[in-house]
């Protein structure tokens, strides 16, 4: 390297005219000007104009060979441009570099998509190509911000007096929930470790060891039959802390996000947040992780029918079921055609069916209109407070979350479609006390909600033999906008309390022991009452980047079905490796 | 939990007398006295003695059953201690709490070691029960201080401009040098993703997308047959930046060692850091990684002997060998049998053997004294420069390096032996310029000394073909003591320099496509010139907590043998597991 950068080409400004500076980067563009030929030189900071002129000679001959996506580095003289030639877009725009030395470090070959912030290729074509597709300048963003708001989380941590501990990756295989990823152990033929899907047992061995409060940004596994906007690998903020209740890790949490929305965004938000009961949120939003951004509230109407001659409706309430509605004003419009689709959509999520009035001059009218009882229309307007034309939409089951969870998704879809929710809104918000288990039909058993290390609500305890699945748990969710952000509980610290939690989730003591011995071991030597949360830490960057997807946040992100199509990984491996880890593989 | 904490047991002096306050932690200690019952209560951040008074009736009675490492809160007004009750050692020993509330969050059984700092049990013990182990005051300093040497390190590259970026852990395999831990994935049959040995190809890519700095605490993982101070999983500073040379590097490290060592430990280093060359390192010091903090260098004195009867050293000057002494005043007093045993000591390092010749009263005598022409004596005097009493130590080998070695470890070993090392003295240097490539005798060929994408000096560039040996590589190592903390190089950034290191390593054009493709493609799209440097995050945290072992700063660390005794991993998974990821386990 002949030339030693001394500027980034985002830094210079009229200040530095008359300077002899060197700047180093990629050529984003280069014009041949009748005679005068110009880059614009980028790099991480921004972008400059370098100019070579005839006088120059070799130098300019020289230039006229530079394409784009070359690695150059030019010194030269800063100078002031032309009134007519001011760029007021760029920070730079009002100088330009009068080259009198360049250097080119490598060519480029044309790329195979241009580097734009908005290039119309395909997904998988950006991901080989990772390392132009990075160069965009919105996705430097994303990674510049995702470093920002890193550093913010460990500043605000440790000057909190969390301490970040680094756990093992090299853990043991507790399938509960997902699949874990397996690292075959050749020093021990025929055992595992697995990737931890997050470090719960041992930020709690932490706890046990008297830490007291830690924190960590770290990498967790898991190995699912990948959805859209997950990873087989990815990051998690985790927190732990003793001797606190929800109260102190919620109000932890608060101000952690109004440090971060500030420091990260400039945005003031308002704690502390508000808080929804798991029950409140399904009856009045229809999801535990309600956007409250707009209104829209859904209005159980049960009881109202139950007397109807309406078939449907009759047997919904006969069945101890639930009738919900939602009104909304801005559909009253509404045409048939409009009305169907909602209908046949609601149908491919999974309802019944969709029912509609339309309330408009202080009437009823099309839809299920005509099984309404005058008397039953009149407590309608009431329960529902009509006094504006609306649509109402109506779910009906026999199973009441069920119906609520289907009115939820018309509300998110409705909020969406009829623009109600304002932009550049900043809604936090807690939803707790979940039950504790909820009942998986697949393997007919209770599975832990959370996970099966959190607590119980003291007030439910005389629950958890007869009626285990109305016990509430420690547990608490954060909601941004309508996303999950974070999830933590109360933890147990007792053994007997952890092998009660077991016995209900149909673990026999022997597997129980086998997993987690290790950790009910350790809460009888002293464990002290503790609890925590984990941040799902690339969503959370997508959200504060308003990324369209969490691989725009990942620098090498993986495919949906787990393919690193840069390095192309997962690959065939050596038969020597496989034999040194005492490993076949069955042909299928 | 009743009873919420207000203070933490190392914060509370004088100035809090009167005060109501709650504290939560472990007992340390108990003592009846005769009528008064004393706990010191401990929690990470000090201890505190606690009062509890039989005026107090029930209280009192409680208290009387607790036992060390319960776990409990206590309410209660500080007040100052008697004057004979003073402990001048503890931040609080002019306080304590007159006790008024006790909750007890959790009894413990009696740990199986005590749990002072210095144990006389097996690490085996303490690693089965690490929650334990962790409780101990110098574990946790350790660790906290590890957190701060982490956030520091965060808060210098932030500062200067680095990003962090996490790179992938479910990478590629492409084992060169150590082994790698394999993870089989289960959506594509028969293939693998590979733990990283270190981030290395990511960083360079992240060059070629131009992020201009980099940095990254992270975790690498190799799975090799494991030494004393090594383990499967590690954790790396690594960094990287564009447009640079060696002292680019260099300079910025140097500036991050001397904010470390100020930040964390209060020590003022000097900068720039002496350099010395591979050459000169072993010519003087017997290894490349020599510990500067003593004198006693190699002399060597082949030339003295060109023409000597002595059958040994004769044989070696012929074969063009080397003759390489270290005069060792504090040795002279040796006997016969110290003399023996360091003889065959360093034959056990793998010595030929070692000779010695007394000088005292200006005469030469034992030893090897005997073969000693007059005039080689006269000139083996001034050679070395003898004006006191001395032992000095001779090793002659046909291998010059192997020589060198061998008194390089003798140097090591007669250093600490005879005190010759002062305390709390901190020497950084750098070792430069080492050789591209080292003969291989197990695999038949070159491998790269550093890693096969470090650049080689310009001035060499000609030998690579003729004598690739010779050729120099632009690499550089960080030494602290004697101990490698950090390794680095300028890398390749064009395309057909990459593929000519790899032809000098014997890969195939086919292997190295298969590989590194995605690395030689990316650099045809204008990769910068860059470099960077890795620490070994472990080891320094170690030499700077003065700690005994690697393993006394991870907080969970893994056996010699990669296991991991208190969550017994790796262990068995269920046939369910295997089936899925298409693998069948070999019976020996």
């Amino acid at each position: 390297m002949k030339l030693k950068r001394t500027h980034t080409c985002g830094e210079l400004t009229l200040s530095e005219v008359g300077k002899m500076v060197v700047v180093s980067g990629w050529v984003d563009n280069w014009r041949d000007h009748g005679g005068v030929f110009f880059i614009d030189l980028r790099d991480r900071y921004g972008k400059i104009q370098v100019v070579f002129s005839p006088e120059k000679g070799d130098l300019y001959e020289k230039s006229k060979k530079l394409r784009s996506e070359f690695v150059v580095s030019v010194r030269g003289k800063v100078q002031k441009r032309p009134e007519e030639a001011i760029n007021p877009e760029l920070p730079t725009g009002e100088i330009e570099i009068y080259a009198e030395e360049l250097e080119v470090h490598n060519t480029s070959k044309t790329p195979p998509f241009e580097l734009k912030d908005y290039v119309d290729v395909s997904e998988d074509l950006r991901l080989k190509y990772r390392y132009l597709d990075l160069r965009r300048t919105k996705l430097q963003k994303t990674l510049i911000l995702r470093h920002q708001v890193a550093q913010l989380t460990r500043q605000f941590f440790s000057g909190e007096n969390f301490l970040e501990i680094e756990t093992p990756f090299l853990t043991k295989s507790t399938p509960e929930g997902a699949r874990d990823f397996l690292v075959p152990s050749r020093l021990h033929p025929g055992k595992f470790y697995a990737l931890p899907q997050s470090p719960q047992t041992y930020k709690q061995i932490l706890m046990v060891s008297g830490f007291d409060r830690y924190f960590q940004i770290v990498k967790c596994f898991r190995d699912e039959d990948l959805r859209k906007d997950r990873q087989p690998e990815f990051t998690q903020i985790d927190v732990e802390m003793s001797f606190v209740e929800e109260e102190d890790v919620m109000n932890i949490v608060e101000k952690f996000m109004k440090f971060l929305f500030k420091e990260a965004l400039n945005i003031e938000l308002k704690t502390p947040f508000p808080r929804l009961t798991y029950q409140e949120s399904l009856d009045r939003f229809g999801t535990d992780k309600p956007d409250t951004r707009f209104g829209l509230e859904l209005r159980e109407v049960t009881s109202i029918f139950k007397n109807t001659d309406f078939k449907i409706f009759k047997s919904v309430v006969e069945a101890g079921g639930y009738i919900g509605t939602l009104v909304v004003p801005e559909a009253v419009g509404y045409s048939r055609k409009e009305l169907d689709e909602l209908n046949k959509w609601l149908i491919s999520m999974g309802a019944g069916g969709l029912a509609h009035i339309k309330f408009t001059n202080n009437t009823f009218e099309g839809g299920i209109s005509k099984f309404l009882s005058g008397h039953e229309g009149e407590a309608l307007k009431k329960e529902l407070g009509l006094t504006q034309d609306a649509m109402i939409f109506v779910v009906a089951d026999k199973r009441k979350e069920f119906a609520q969870t289907m009115l939820g998704f018309l509300r998110n879809h409705l909020g969406e479609k009829l623009n109600l929710i304002p932009g550049d809104v900043h809604h936090l918000h807690w939803t707790t006390e979940f039950p504790l288990l909820e009942f998986s039909e697949e393997e007919n058993r209770y599975v832990a909600r959370h996970h099966p290390f959190t607590s119980v609500k003291e007030e439910d305890m005389h629950l958890i033999d007869s009626e285990p699945h109305k016990v509430r748990a420690r547990a608490y969710d954060l909601i941004y906008n309508g996303n999950e952000i974070a999830g933590g509980s109360i933890r147990i610290h007792k053994r007997e309390m952890q092998e009660k939690v077991f016995q209900l989730l149909k673990m026999t003591p022997e597997e129980a022991r086998e997993k987690f011995g290790f950790l009910m071991d350790a809460f009888e030597y002293g464990a002290p009452p503790h609890g925590g949360i984990a941040f799902g830490f690339d969503r959370l960057v997508m959200l504060l980047a308003k990324a369209a997807s969490i691989r725009d946040v990942i620098a090498f992100p993986k495919t949906a079905s787990a393919v690193g199509l840069m390095e192309q990984t997962p690959s065939e491996v050596d038969e020597t490796q496989l034999k040194e880890l005492h490993l076949k593989i069955l042909k299928e």
